[in-house]
């Protein structure tokens, strides 16, 4: 198999309502062929589409455009889009574009590509798919690669499950993130210092849905928030289950099957003057926490201020580490002989979806075959 | 510019010491020409390199493969691999070989990358780059890209800092990650269901170096541990902040300057009966937690129990957020009128890179021009 990936020439300042696809086919030397990928840098889709904010700072610029933040140091933060996108500075950009001015991503960059694929098939008859770019970080990797916001005329996902491999068994969770690996393709192309915001890759038709079929678009490719285990920076997490708002918990993921006692365990342990047990009740579990008078050197453990202190300290991090286990907790009043109890409901937090499947899980951060 | 990716033929079950590069050439209709870059999958290239393990639990394979456990749920496991690789299941794979093996990554795959790009210039005289691939998944994106694992002959980051955009302004922090777009690229042609773990790109004989000239290797595209902001899945977070064992802190990256003040301020909301103040001693700050005599109703404050515990749960909250912000913090006897102190050392933790620059953050999830 062979594919060829081509950078369309230069195209002049965009501005809003300039005429994109018309612009592209200027630009494309023998125009396109059914079964080609178009590729168009965000950007130049945002600046027709009057994207373009002056006398805006890039903080209310960001803010604007920010659902979620997950993590912040200094100057940065990341953050989830409307879109869903997780960007540094949610994609505002101040580069390639005139001072003063920002640009903001799309609207709806999906249906930015489906306009795109549309007027390009009424204009001459092809079908071609779309693929609409941005270009964004990785936590753990250096540099960036370009990725997919927006798709029209592909499945964003080649799906292998099911499939065999060259040894005849089937293949673990695969699926390609195809848009992904195009929009990388036709960056390896594109100049970011001259103006050729477009590239196209021809050799890919079997992958280009039938005329006038879109397919489920980039935000297909959006892992729902909440469904993965970095939803928060890791110090970002900590201050998160300190304050244990409702906001808070979108940034945990809900886990399989949180083990009580392991995490009272875990709260209690080299915590010396402090017992914390777990009784079942009738309805829900009690985190019973009470201090030791073995422990205690000659105290009444009811009044012994480091004892009372510690069981304090105790009591919060069980909270802490219930509430990042998506585990329901109200304090009650402490049984006789204990200095406190920590009432918790096993319910999990219904405001998020739930994934169960470890199977599922799998696609996160996973290799491959 | 123009490239084109092509998939080489099918090879044969490949088995520890066969000739690679021979089997390769033998795959490739024309050969190779000088400015090529080759890709080879990693599974490849660890069989012949005697990465199969028969025997093994797949359990006993990650352990064996993992430098640090990042996040888990249910069966899944996130790790970040002894070649700096954050993957799911460490890379050990259980497809594409035979029943009851598993393949582990290539030991070094930028020496596998240097290895076969000496024995193809030693073969054939010919100055060809080659990548290692693998496939990862993303934490915030379904599906997964092939990226570059090992390399040679190619600078993997195309740094465009202080270049001009078509605006004559600087380019931002814009440094596209090449060899893992080249290793998405080539997954487009390739068939994971076959046999055919090679590709090669032609058209970007510009990026591949001088023959003999290896360049950094795809280890200069692992961001260092602690120099990312999700060292740790968000309740992995919050567990390694309750535990705060040394090994812990690698999950944090260290903050550009915390703010004490804020830190207990936020430790202290919504807690009554509690105060928490910072003091400024001549050696290290102090946070002074005592109860508030005002709030304590008719109560003697260093007997009264609830606000014993709750000056506790505040202390343990002081804890947790200055330990997650990178401060060092030791209980002293607490000064006059409080009930328990803590004293805090704003020296950071030293076992770490210490990344100040805001500058330098922002390619972790970045928005490029």
């Amino acid at each position: 198999m062979t594919i060829t990936v081509r950078a369309l020439g230069t195209l002049p300042d965009l501005v809003a309502d300039d005429d994109l696809i018309g612009l592209l086919l200027a630009a494309w030397p023998g125009g396109p062929c059914d079964g080609d990928v178009l590729l168009v840098s965000s950007k130049a889709v945002a600046k027709v589409e009057g994207r373009v904010r002056r006398h805006v700072s890039r903080e209310d610029a960001v803010a604007g455009e920010t659902e979620r933040l997950l993590a912040s140091r200094g100057g940065l933060q990341i953050v989830r889009t409307r879109h869903g996108l997780v960007l540094a500075g949610a994609g505002v950009d101040v580069s390639n574009t005139e001072t003063g001015s920002v640009v903001l991503l799309p609207v709806d960059p999906d249906a930015s590509a489906r306009g795109l694929r549309t007027a390009l098939a009424t204009r001459t008859g092809r079908n071609v798919a779309i693929v609409v770019t941005d270009t964004a970080g990785r936590a753990w990797r250096m540099g960036q690669t370009d990725i997919a916001i927006g798709v029209a005329g592909l499945e964003p996902l080649h799906d292998l499950t099911g499939q065999l491999d060259g040894w005849h068994r089937p293949l673990a969770v695969t699926a390609p993130t195809v848009v992904d690996e195009l929009a990388g393709a036709a960056d390896l192309v594109l100049d970011k210092a001259a103006r050729t915001p477009a590239a196209v890759v021809s050799g890919l038709s079997p992958l280009v849905l039938p005329s006038g079929v879109h397919g489920p678009g980039a935000v297909a490719v959006v892992r729902p928030d909440g469904e993965d285990l970095f939803g928060l920076g890791a110090a970002d997490a900590v201050r998160a289950a300190v304050r244990r708002t409702p906001a808070d918990r979108r940034g945990f993921a809900h886990p399989g099957s949180p083990e009580l006692a392991e995490l009272v365990e875990m709260a209690a342990a080299r915590q010396q003057w402090v017992r914390a047990e777990v009784l079942n009740t009738d309805s829900d579990p009690l985190v019973v926490i009470r201090a030791d008078p073995d422990a205690v050197p000659g105290a009444n453990p009811g009044v012994d201020a480091d004892a009372l202190v510690a069981a304090g300290a105790v009591m919060e991090r069980v909270r802490v580490l219930c509430w990042a286990a998506g585990l329901r907790s109200s304090t009650v009043a402490a049984p006789a002989g204990a200095i406190c109890a920590e009432a918790l409901s096993l319910a999990p937090y219904t405001d998020r979806r739930y994934v169960d499947s470890t199977e599922g899980d799998r696609g996160q951060v996973q290799q491959g075959s």
